[in-house]
């Protein structure tokens, strides 16, 4: 579950996070994002839960990056406070957290090592605080090197999660539910999509939710270890979120 | 108060707002941050009140883009729910907004016109909505055609801003309140301005905080009526914000 | 769902409501709450669903009034938003709406003919709306006419709830989920209900929490079909609950 | 500011609080609400700030105690998460005090011994946290023993209250704001008193709100301050409030 073993390059570790006390066992661990890695996580006993702002940037990216269709992205996630973990201090004391929309890290967070093993390419990241427990939504915004209609990005993304169970794409021209939000997640496991082409420029905007709690972490856990033990992806995961909320 | 005439161009109005009744009043017409218009708005009688998220943008940005530092740069605002008005919706009824983490306008927002006019340069612009009622957060993410360090940012904003009443510089190593934060200056009349450097890149994260109800609007046309009548600049406006909130 | 059909007594229905246009159903109808009168809605094609509020003060006080150990009663709801429905108004509206603890109805609430009805005895009851979309919290103030310990009342509890599958018991010394409250109860079925003895006076104070959209709504209604079509009662009724929310 | 001196008491405090080590202090004290105590005010050195549940309900109360009409009272406040100090514990952790209606002290408060000595009678008092950080609120069910109109209970609010700067009689039959609310309050040092007879028992439900960091606390602290020293009793206290909040 920690970030102990998401990394396969002992240098890059060592850039975020200090000296790693068992660097032998970083190339024995798979990097548990079942929709990039599910053939090598069914064969392996170690998995390391990817990290939660990773795991909703990189679902975002990946596609687009590996069809190679970046020229730089630049995401800002908006998190929940139980990403901070459980433990009491002042930044979590209510008064002070309460109606919070704080820029904590606009640099140098260190799960962009994360994401940039996994997309090959270093993406500009930063992350806001927002009132909210749980969730996390992620603006991606990607800068195509091709012009793309919406129809095409439409196409990458099925080809990619098409058969994805709990990935989902939410784009609507109508509504306020238009794109994906993380409070009608919490307690799920999916991760949602959407994107918006900008008419004016190269932009895509590309937006990811997702529980900090569930799909960024135990939920993902869980999807890992039910695939390592043949088990349906979803057994202990079919909860569809709670309306309003 | 209104956009009609936040303007110069008919052109660029009609691209975002559809025709204009009156397009011979636009040149008329003085943009409303004093900051970057005081003397005219002294010498003038018709004060076009600039928008909010458009204020939080260009006050952020303003000193690069006028020293030539900028390459590109996208932003993203994060707003409350005052700013969408007074009139009861179904996207403001409180079950549906409550909680909401909403990416509401991802691309094509009007008062992109508005930042690009007094910019000088087109920005990547998507708003967000949040658990707030009032407040907007500005997260520009500036990429910069030459290497500059915190300090030299620090010595263009302060030659910008040094003698504004309205502009605050917040950069801190310590606390929990090292960046600018919209909760604390609800009711108050400030833009408070931060930023940091991303040590693995050419990019500069600037953070810009207002009230939208203030800085954003009433408070920012109170600001320019005592500058057009002669009256000390923050008659009306010295409300310091409350703690904690 | 409505209110339409809760009332037994049409001179009742009429000091609340006005007038009634089919008096002669009223007495066709069972009152919906299952833990009073399961055996009448298992035999009974017409079940009018309780109201929220008052599913909320007659289950904690039921045990109580049957015993006939209660002088008085005064009752005060705290209650989410979207109690008051989907309509978007003035009052829901989200800058309204948010961080509002406001008294709506001191007196004179149209639910408490269903509580009179269903205990016996007129209680002096209040509501009160808090920050919230989901949840009631019903702190019922109940001034006893005989010496009765906590273990007394436990057991009075236990005699008419210990059977029941949406009802629990919440009373702890330690921790802070001491008494029962609405938000880890969101999307699921159950009432939960605590109590403490004033050691000062004859008070009891009785807490009893659950959903209003499920326990007070939609999920007692569900309940009541199982019961009326040989369903395991709890069929669709099984979500357990977020934590934290 | 501390609770060591605010009952005259020694046995009083011991109930509630343990020894007293300077017991022979209690009787220099004044306890420090102005619309009561003012003039012992003026003459004293020692001042002893009211607690902030008190003051929302002594002043909510203190006129029909003063004129002998109430048979008994049951007083419920709910209160901000900044009424638990600002030291940081899993209560007060964000995720855990988020979203909570929590009935954090159904009996025992250790402020009913400033209530008691205060209107000479003992209310029946409970304490539940909301998700707010300023404010309380009371909803204080006044039993009168005698038959009394709302116009009777304004003249009699009137009498007491109708010179005082930071009480206000909050009353309308339309409107959302129709009674006392604390957000609105939120930086002031007001506290706004409502009610509303129950036409159908001799139940009077009076609603009084205040910030328990203004009129609570530090905002009474001054307006005692004040009076001390001959100052304009409001010096320092003129915020009138934010809305909306």
């Amino acid at each position: 579950m920690s970030s102990d073993f998401r990394l396969n390059d002992v240098g890059e570790y060592e850039k975020y996070y200090g000296s790693h006390s068992k660097p032998e066992l970083l190339k024995e661990f798979v990097y548990g994002i079942p929709e990039l890695h599910r053939s090598e996580i069914e064969k392996s006993d170690f998995i390391a839960k990817a990290g939660c702002n990773a795991t909703a940037t990189i679902l975002a990216l990946y596609p687009l990056y590996k069809k190679g269709l970046v020229e730089k992205s630049v995401v800002e996630v908006k998190v929940g406070s139980s990403e901070a973990g459980n433990k009491p201090s002042l930044s979590s004391h209510h008064p002070e957290r309460s109606g919070s929309l704080r820029s904590f890290k606009p640099t140098n967070h260190r799960q962009i090592a994360e994401m940039s093993q996994e997309l090959g390419a270093r993406v500009d990241f930063s992350a806001t605080s927002v009132e909210m427990v749980r969730g996390i939504l992620a603006t991606c915004h990607v800068f195509l090197n091709q012009d793309l209609s919406e129809k095409d990005i439409w196409k990458i993304y099925r080809e990619f999660y098409g058969e994805e169970k709990f990935i989902r794409i939410v784009k609507d021209n109508e509504g306020i539910y238009r794109f994906p939000e993380p409070k009608i997640l919490a307690g799920t496991n999916y991760c949602d999509i959407g994107f918006e082409r900008d008419p004016n420029s190269n932009r895509l905007v590309v937006i990811s939710a997702l529980d900090n709690l569930m799909k960024g972490s135990a939920g993902q856990a869980i999807q890992c270890f039910n695939i390592m033990h043949n088990f349906p992806e979803d057994t202990g995961l079919k909860f569809p979120g709670l309306h309003p909320i």
